[in-house]
């Protein structure tokens, strides 16, 4: 499986999206995760994430490794962005490409929650409105 | 939830994938499904889509109105093509935003399972290479 997994600090841009897949492949699922307008009940205008960069890209890696064992896929991009965010930007852009949609969607699912637990990627503060 | 389910004939185009989702959810999934290049073990250059169009909305509708009530999401959007859909060409698009991943996953993934057994859209055949 080709694997690629970036941190970025600036803006994850529109053509970092997944293509159409090869013609070997059948299914791409792509997921975002964008900044809400609220964080613990109160309005904000951006999110802080904080990185332990190369730890976190070693583990999302390592996540990726041992989830496609059991999620055989043929590509993962993974891009999280990380600093202040503002409300609606794009903080991850996760896509898979897969010969059956069924193991895209383990791997997308296995692959977010433990990015939730097991990455050193965390939400540092925000700014509020 | 806001829902829009088309069949189309042409080639489902880029301008028709998911924006950012607005500030107040947090996550959109966007599933491409594409045809294979090969089909029961045979080289093909195009699959030939049939649909019994006015059941196979309806039913899609209805499909997204009962899992919409176990997986609640803000907005969902479907594109299948039917006719002859080349090999790489996308044959479904599907995108989902709700206010957390969960959701969007559960819907997306139910909703294709459903696709396949309830929906009146089937490969009539294909053009070899």
């Amino acid at each position: 499986m080709r694997t690629s997994v970036t941190l970025v600090s600036q803006r994850i841009e529109e053509r970092w999206r997944s293509p159409e897949p090869k013609s070997g492949s059948g299914a791409t699922v792509e997921f975002r995760g964008c900044v809400r307008d609220r964080e613990n009940g109160q309005s904000i205008s951006a999110l802080d994430y904080e990185a332990y960069e190369t730890m976190a890209l070693r583990m999302m890696e390592r996540i990726l490794d041992e989830e496609a064992m059991k999620h055989p896929c043929e590509q993962v991009v993974v891009i999280h962005r990380h600093g202040r965010i503002p409300v609606g930007d794009t903080a991850i852009l996760v896509w898979i490409e897969a010969r059956h949609r069924g193991e895209a969607f383990a791997l997308l699912a296995a692959f977010m929650d433990r990015l939730k637990t097991d990455v050193p990627i965390w939400k540092a503060g925000f700014a509020p409105c």
